[in-house]
């Protein structure tokens, strides 16, 4: 699998969107298919906080990506067709230069010493590389989640970069509710006792506090309404100890904490958790007018979920009122699944034909509930 | 203010719903307005989580309740009318017996060898407090949020107690999503290094697991949408340290979690929180029949708020039609406030009406949207 991650180096100094500058700075990145002769077919997957540049697995040999279902040849994101790109984001801890990076003169990790990290840093990031790769313009940025706000970001920053943008379970700007989850999470970590101002070990890891953040974050990835599908009562289990786990919930939350735990680190974590709450598609506009007015976006797909309560769709609703307004070609679809912001990764039978159509300019997909 | 407040001694020993015993226990209780001669203008108010038997003022050098604007001489539960009777939880910190009070033979705090508490428990104390009061039949119980689940265990486990149940932002059984909810909050305050298993002491709290289980519950007292209203953007604040306090729905959380913790029992918080999560009102039905049958409610009011995220307007229609099911005259009101979970608290204008007038068997409202 490592075989397929290539590295590509920032300018340095990398001049950082609120001031700070990196050197020596990397990103890990991979990619899918082949740009063809006139550079017109590539695509920019932009990540979810938590996710890193293994999209799609490579061949058969290789480990499923954390969008599988949807990257591959004959898939949504056909890679017989399409030049895929996918980076690990700057700030991350999954190959790119991050918080827990060591820094060039001394070779400690940056801790709290990176500079303050913006949405707008990882797409002039992953737009760096774009051009590094030979390519004038992209046929599509497709961002998810945090990716869908760094998507925003990406054409913001860079009027002309893509012609298309898919963006799903996104919005404009954090919201009070949203930024109130991330705030609890990153609380969890800075409160737990080994976390230690970030001088943290691998044997003396903040895990209560990821743990405990990792399941904040989890009340908000699905919905009520798949939980009460999921989550029978009959299956009520006998504590092993006062107040032990003993609702269904409760063993489904722990044991994706666990997993999470040390697949990511506790800086990372709150660099990325703090970028999302930064984002303000509006602070790009001049004189409080339309930010997306001369970004160059010929099209956007805009998705949502009914059940997201993370990113509610009213909130995809404004973005794709604001692109229309600016003279963009939007698309607003809400799905109407019971899985919630994660819906994109989990509910790929009315994924991947939204998506599918989106990259070839279809307009909406009658599983869909359109606006 | 104290003087207002009464004692009401348990049988000794009090049988448990789930086998334990208590011993010389008490009800901290107290009551407004006067009982009339034939004993009939009776009602019992059953609270959330965190309130005490101050529902409100008794005059006017008196501190103000936690249902002030709802209880008083021609307030909606009108004292001129009515004789209003509120206890603290059976199980609470706050002057009832509960996991903090001294156990009888040794003066040592229960901890954890409290027995384990049911709603129905709180339910039972508060009937024999009725009882003692020399009233056999209540006019109403009223109860909003857990005291709603209460009020359901007290009308299932005594038959005939009351005629009328308001039954107000409550559900029949926990649902996944809000256990969710609670089972962070408890392990917030299990995993903070000051709780020692229950030996904490004032002078080494476990403050921050206090504070953080209060936040995370208030991600599910109001809603996104007046979150959205109270915080702009433009009131965010130069954090004094990394990621300190910046965003305006941080210090609202964080002032209202710093109020709280020293407020409340941690000990306490885990017993009436695990009581919640316990409750399920078809476990009092005889062969997985209707619960109600039998329970002698003449009617009820089954109050909800559209954008009650921990007891969505769902969970109060299954009520409601349960209860018609019956055969009981049940109304179901779900009302439009944009003040989720806590509109009952605050939302008087709302609230006042429909309550006065479900007192007098009055049916629907036009301010609220009924089914």
């Amino acid at each position: 699998m490592a075989t397929h991650i290539h590295l590509h180096s920032l300018p340095s100094p990398f001049s950082m969107h609120r001031g700070g500058r990196l050197y020596q700075a990397s990103l890990a990145y991979e990619t899918w298919g082949r740009l063809n002769a006139d550079k017109s077919n590539a695509i920019l997957i932009l990540t979810g906080l938590s996710a890193d540049s293994h999209a799609a697995s490579h061949d058969a040999q290789d480990t499923p990506g954390w969008w599988e279902a949807m990257i591959g040849p004959n898939k949504a994101i056909d890679t017989n067709q399409w030049f895929v790109i996918c980076a690990s984001s700057l700030g991350s801890c999954k190959g790119s230069t991050g918080p827990c990076s060591p820094m060039p003169n001394s070779g400690e990790p940056y801790r709290f010493s990176f500079p303050d990290l913006c949405l707008e840093d990882i797409a002039n990031a992953s737009m760096d590389l774009v051009h590094a790769l030979g390519i004038e313009q992209l046929h599509a940025v497709i961002g998810p989640s945090m990716g869908g706000m760094t998507a925003q970001a990406l054409v913001l920053e860079n009027p002309g970069a893509s012609r298309y943008m898919i963006n799903i379970a996104a919005a404009m700007v954090s919201r009070p509710f949203s930024t109130a989850i991330r705030s609890l999470q990153r609380e969890a970590i800075l409160k737990d006792v080994n976390f230690k101002n970030g001088h943290y070990s691998a044997d003396n890891w903040p895990t209560e506090g990821m743990k405990l953040a990792r399941k904040i974050g989890m009340l908000s990835y699905r919905s009520a309404e798949e939980w009460d599908e999921r989550f029978p009562r009959s299956l009520r289990q006998v504590p092993n100890k006062p107040f032990g786990i003993e609702f269904p919930v409760e063993s489904y939350l722990e044991h994706h904490a666990n997993k999470f735990v040390h697949q990511f680190d506790p800086i990372s974590y709150l660099y990325l958790s703090r970028a999302m709450d930064w984002f303000d598609a509006h602070a790009h506009s001049q004189d409080n007018g339309n930010p997306f007015v001369g970004c160059g976006l010929h099209g956007a797909h805009i998705i949502g979920c009914r059940t997201d309560l993370l990113f509610p769709p009213h909130q995809q609703k404004e973005l794709h009122t604001t692109l229309n307004a600016a003279g963009i070609d939007s698309h607003l679809q809400i799905v109407d699944s019971i899985e919630g912001h994660d819906a994109f990764l989990v509910d790929t039978d009315t994924f991947s034909p939204l998506i599918r159509e989106a990259l070839h300019g279809g307009q909406r997909h009658p599983g869909a509930l359109s606006e």
